[in-house]
C-alpha cells in the first residue's frame, strides 16, 4: 500500500485537499492535538445492501424466531425469518428522512438480540460472524469490505502524527472485535453506540437497554467525553455527520471535513438516500467531497 | 524520580508485590493489554479535608450566593457562603455510609454551579482555580497535592509498557485540565463523573443534568466503554473502588488490585470513614494495601 502518496486517491481535488491539509496540520498543530475521527457504515466500510450488523442481528433473530416461533408475530423477527434485508434498510434511512417508527420496532428487537450475556460472550458472537459471513452481493468475505483508499488515509494521517478514532452509529461493542485487524484501531479508539451494562461478580453483562445511540449531535458529545479534545479530521458519508463535520471545522485550528459519496454502482452502490442534507452543506460549507467513482482509484483491497 | 526501583516506596511487602506482579505482566500479557486504572481523590491526590473539586466548586457556589441572595436559603450555597467545609465533606462520607439525604442537596448545587457554558469555558475556569489555589492545611499549591509514590508508579507502569487510565467519581472534566501535567496521562485517558453536554452551533455546552456519577459498579462499565479492555492493574482507596479492584482481579491474567490506606497523621491525614469495607475485603481478596506511613518513604512531591 502506497502510504507516502495516497496510491489509491486519483489525482484531483479531493487527495489535493487531504494532502495540503495533512502538511498545515503538521506544521500548525501539536501532535497530541492531531485527532482524527472517522464514522464507519459508507465511511470506513460498505454500508449497502444493509448495515452488516444488521446482517449480524438479522441472523441472531431468525436463530430466536426458529427457536420461539411465538417470536414470528413480530414484523422484525417474521422479516429476519423471511431474510427480508429491504425491510431493515427501510427502518433506518426513514430515521434519515424523518420517520422513526420503524426504526422504534426493529430497536426493540435488535436490543433482545444479544441481551443478558458476558461482554466476552457477545465479542465471541461478533466474531465468529465475521468469520463465517460473506457480503450478499459483493461476494467478499465482511472484513474484506472496508474502502482501500480509506485504509490508506488511516495510516497516511497515522504517519503525520494522527490519533484515529472511530465515531459511528453503529454498535461499539460489535466493532470492537473487527476494527484492529481491519482498520489498525484498537478498541480504546472506538467510539460508537451501546447498550446498557451490569457489573455482575466480576464481569460485565449486556442489557436490553439502549445507552447511547451515537448519531448527530450525539457524534460530538461523544467524541468530547472519549478524548476531551475537539478533532481537527474528521470524515463521514451521511446526514448523521453533520454535526461531527461541523464541530470539527468549528475549531480555532486548521481542519478537514471530508464527506465520502457514494456514485459508483459499477464497483460499490450509487445512492443518496440518507445522505442529501450533508451532500447540500457540503457546498455551502466547503467540506471536501470524495466522489467513490472520480477520487477513488481502487475501492476495496485486493 | 528514581523511577526504575520505585524509590519513594519503602522497601516491604507493598513494594515487593508491585515489582513481582509487572514482571510477571511483562512476561505474560501482551503490552495493548497491559492496561491499568488508578482511582484519583485519595489516590493520587489528596482529597482530605475536602474534595478539591469541592473547593472548586464551593467557591464558585459563594460566588453565585453572593451575586443572587436569594440562594442562601438554600443550604449548599449557605454553607458555602460561611466556609463551612464539614459540612460538603459530611455529605460524601455519610453516601459511603449508605446515607444519600445530603448529597442529593449538595448535588443539585453542584450541577447548576457550571452550567450553561462551553467546555472551553469550563476548562478555563478549572485551570484558573488550579493555578490561585492552595491546599487549606499543607500549604501547598493544589497541583503539588499528587502522591510522589503513585506518580513515580505510573511512570514505572508506563515504562513497562502499561497504558494509564484515571477512573475516578470526580469529574471528568475537572479533572483533564490538569491531569497531563500532574501526572503524564492526557484527556483521553480520563474516566470520571459528567454532567450531560449539548450539540449547539458547532461547540459543546455544559448543562444542569447529570450524565454519569462514575463511582461503585459503575466504574467497571465506564472502564469497559473507554477501553474495551479489563485492566490488570487497579489502585483504589475507598468503598467506591469496590467493583473496579475486583473486576480488575476477576480477569484470566496476572492483575494486582492496590489499595492505599490513609493512615499517616503526621504527613497527610489518618482516616478510614468510607473505606471501611474496601478495608475489609482487601484481607478476604488478596488486594495489596498499601500504608502511607509504613509504605511510602516520601508522601508529596518536594
Amino acid at each position: 500500500m502506497s502510504v507516502a502518496e495516497l496510491g489509491f486517491w486519483t489525482d484531483g481535488a479531493a487527495k489535493s485537499a487531504i494532502l495540503r491539509f495533512v502538511d498545515r496540520a503538521v506544521a500548525d498543530v501539536a501532535p497530541e492535538e492531531r485527532v482524527a475521527v472517522f464514522d464507519n457504515d459508507g465511511t470506513l466500510w460498505c454500508e449497502k445492501p444493509a448495515y452488516i450488523q444488521l446482517d449480524f442481528l438479522i441472523r441472531r433473530l431468525a436463530q430466536m424466531a426458529r427457536e420461539d416461533s411465538a417470536l414470528t408475530a413480530k414484523p422484525a423477527f417474521r422479516a429476519a425469518l423471511e431474510e427480508n434485508l429491504a425491510w431493515f434498510g427501510d427502518a433506518v434511512t426513514r430515521h434519515y428522512q424523518g420517520d422513526d417508527s420503524q426504526l422504534e420496532e426493529l430497536a426493540g428487537a435488535v436490543l433482545s438480540a444479544n441481551a443478558a450475556i458476558s461482554v466476552d460472550e457477545h465479542a465471541t458472537r461478533v466474531k465468529a460472524f465475521f468469520e463465517q459471513t460473506t457480503h450478499p452481493t459483493l461476494g467478499r468475505p465482511y472484513t474484506a469490505c472496508g474502502y482501500a483508499p480509506m485504509i490508506e488515509l488511516l495510516r497516511y494521517l497515522e504517519a503525520h502524527g494522527f490519533t484515529n478514532y472511530i465515531a459511528s452509529g453503529g454498535g461499539r461493542d460489535f466493532m470492537r472485535p473487527v476494527t484492529g485487524a481491519m482498520y489498525g484501531i484498537p478498541p480504546e479508539r472506538v467510539i460508537g453506540s451501546s447498550v446498557g451494562l451490569v457489573y455482575r461478580d466480576g464481569t460485565l453483562v449486556t442489557t436490553a437497554q439502549p445507552e447511547f445511540f451515537d448519531d448527530g449531535p450525539v457524534k460530538p458529545v461523544r467524541i468530547w467525553g472519549r478524548t476531551g479534545r475537539r478533532p481537527i479530521f474528521a470524515a463521514g458519508n451521511s446526514n448523521g455527520d453533520i454535526e461531527m463535520l461541523q464541530f470539527t471545522d468549528s475549531g480555532p485550528q486548521p481542519s478537514l471535513s471530508l464527506l465520502v459519496r457514494h456514485d459508483d454502482a459499477d464497483r460499490e452502490f450509487d445512492y443518496t438516500a440518507g445522505a442529501e442534507k450533508a451532500l447540500g452543506l457540503a457546498d455551502t460549507s466547503g467540506w471536501t467531497v470524495a466522489s467513490m467513482r472520480n477520487d477513488w482509484a481502487q475501492v476495496f483491497c485486493e
